[in-house]
């Protein structure tokens, strides 16, 4: 029963079916899809572009969001050092498809995925990062690097992950050094820096609550650096941030990295927080497109549920047709309202487009994107876009 | 920049490396990944077999919890007479993987997908089945078999859906005769039943709940037979129910067949409702195995977040080590603590075994899944298993 010829087959025949869309106007796409307004998308990408150029800070964008090797080639080429991810097959599966600089902002202490990643580290152009938080994480992965026969003095750039608040990974400050002098003292590692990330504080719905929270992690960095500093020890970067907080580690002076990734595609989360003074404005570039498939007095469903859309930080937002809501239908099915006096229910057969809650996993549900050129409504399908590290779980 | 020869080459690479497991220890299986306790899940298989029987009903397991080809068939070796889907290319994924009886329990309307679809009715071997609730959705179908040069007077069979209280797709009973009739007058259809699925009762947590939103389903269905009775139409067989409330269906000696699904794999949800009398005891058998990448004094970090797991229905709980709860910790992380005396933190690289809170669409987050014989602790990996209609959304 195993090794089937066909494994995959049905999502190769799903692509080479959408190839034929290029060029048609966006009544041709089926759905439920992935669709990115590249208009919009391209937008976004100057503005973050023209904000850290105007910072004079590294960007590299987290990859975990989009999961395509196109993507962070257009990012490198628009300014990016690189780009953040969060696993090892996440890494190979961008690496094989191009990218030139990863970094795995999180921890691995497992030997196989250790193993993979020190042989590309050996075989591989691309330069690669990792995070550690562990004397056990630093040891293997001096170990596997070793056994992969890397000869290299500085083969990898390792961070130390901080823990400012958030509460997940990373030591506290006062156990960096030792982790620190651990990594300096091993061959094959180059210490890089500090990784410092507060994810639960950029969806903080106000300013004042995120700042009350980036404060606390300011200071978490600054005790870390001063006792390094003590110790005599230089930290190259301080490396961090995300979309729903990006402009406060930016004015810090404590970052020299943002590795915010969300602002190219804009979900409906983090578009429901109160904006930073002098933030960027990011546009909606990621919309699921779905279709009323029943209808009746009261309400029509659509075709796409949580299969094809990420719920875990809120349901889509209706995005056309206007003075519409959505209610959750379960796994392949959406419940449209009215919500307004001008809304009326759309039809049976009607597009619906939607503004997923949660871009990151919503992605990653897909095996592709739909590239529109021209706008939702009025647009044309310009190219197909990859999602290289779909699944790349390990 | 499209159609890249790599298109789904990683997962396929995945499924390759996977493939060395088989014979190998649990130990050997790398994290996150989707295993299946083959003996839990058999012993499922055959006491749901074994109530139908006894019931004298027949059953066709909803495969959109599953999607693979092999489970479908495995269940139709023990009785099931076909399965259900949602959606239109589900169906095609399982037939051309040799599923020779499918019915899409859900509607469409569009054209493309009606195209594929009655296409497939017309050059392949399987059986296929439809539900329908409008009249445009009888139409579009008739018109497409035509253009799929179908000749046959009864091509596909096709279910009328009434709603039983779940309140999303579906007519009420007064509508259902038109639709009927409509179904009758047109060649190539077979009216083949009701389509009658309470979904949202089934998650209700007692008995007696459940119990009250079902006698109200089942006059649903009484009113509609009566209605069709009167009109000189014969019903040939009344379709649905689930998991969560299938002997309470069962009994009412209204439903011929059941659609139940997860009682293959039980989730945490429907683990966590009050058994119905009668209901025969499924045992977890779908589990991600996850292990410890981050710790410290208050808690263990895991590498399974919600793109390992699907969380719309709660998260999932921890199955071993014993005395641990499990909180959301993102798209790529858990975060572990002590909840009972008893427990302990797992330390670094320490396997954690989890329950989903939901099953359906845990697996479409997955490529395959690891076969596991002889238990999770001590068991070896005997076969891999496809899952050959994920993201399969059109």
């Amino acid at each position: 029963m195993n090794a089937p010829p066909e494994f995959g087959a049905r999502a190769r025949e799903r692509w080479q079916r959408a190839q034929d869309l290029i060029g048609q106007g966006e009544a041709a796409i089926d759905t439920p899809a992935l669709v990115i307004d590249l208009d919009a998308m391209e937008r976004n990408l100057a503005r973050m572009a023209d904000f850290c150029r105007a910072k004079g800070l590294r960007l590299r964008p987290h990859a975990k969001m989009h999961k395509s090797a196109e993507l962070a080639r257009l990012q490198m080429a628009h300014g990016a050092v690189g780009v953040c991810v969060q696993k090892t097959d996440e890494a190979l599966a961008l690496a094989h498809a191009g990218v030139s600089n990863i970094y795995i902002s999180n921890e691995v202490v497992a030997r196989p995925k250790l193993a993979r990643l020190t042989r590309a580290v050996h075989t591989m152009a691309t330069r690669f990062g990792i995070a550690v938080d562990s004397a056990l994480g630093i040891v293997r992965l001096a170990e596997a690097l070793q056994q992969a026969g890397v000869t290299s003095s500085e083969a990898i750039d390792v961070f130390v992950e901080i823990n400012i608040g958030h509460g997940r990974c990373g030591v506290a400050p006062a156990q960096a050094l030792a982790l620190v002098q651990q990594v300096m003292a091993q061959p094959g590692l180059r210490f890089a820096g500090l990784q410092a990330y507060h994810g639960s504080a950029q969806h903080r719905r106000t300013v004042t609550e995120r700042d009350t929270a980036l404060a606390a992690s300011e200071a978490a960095v600054r005790e870390t650096l001063a006792i390094l500093k003590t110790a005599g020890i230089a930290v190259p970067l301080v490396t961090g941030a995300g979309t729903g907080s990006f402009v406060r580690e930016a004015s810090s002076g404590l970052w020299g990295e943002l590795q915010a990734g969300s602002y190219l595609f804009m979900d409906a989360d983090y578009a429901a927080n109160e904006a930073d003074p002098g933030a960027p404005v990011f546009e909606h570039a990621l919309f699921i497109k779905s279709q009323v498939m029943s209808a009746s007095e009261v309400h029509a469903v659509c075709d796409a549920g949580h299969k094809s859309h990420a719920i875990d930080s809120g349901l889509p937002s209706v995005w056309l047709p206007s003075g519409l809501a959505y209610a959750n239908g379960g796994d392949e099915h959406g419940v449209l309202s009215v919500v307004d006096s001008l809304g009326e229910l759309p039809a049976l057969g009607e597009t619906v487009w939607l503004v997923p809650g949660h871009c990151d996993p919503t992605v990653n549900l897909h095996d592709f994107a739909i590239g529109l050129r021209g706008g939702l409504d009025t647009g044309q399908v310009e190219r197909l876009i990859a999602i290289d590290a779909r699944g790349a779980l390990g």
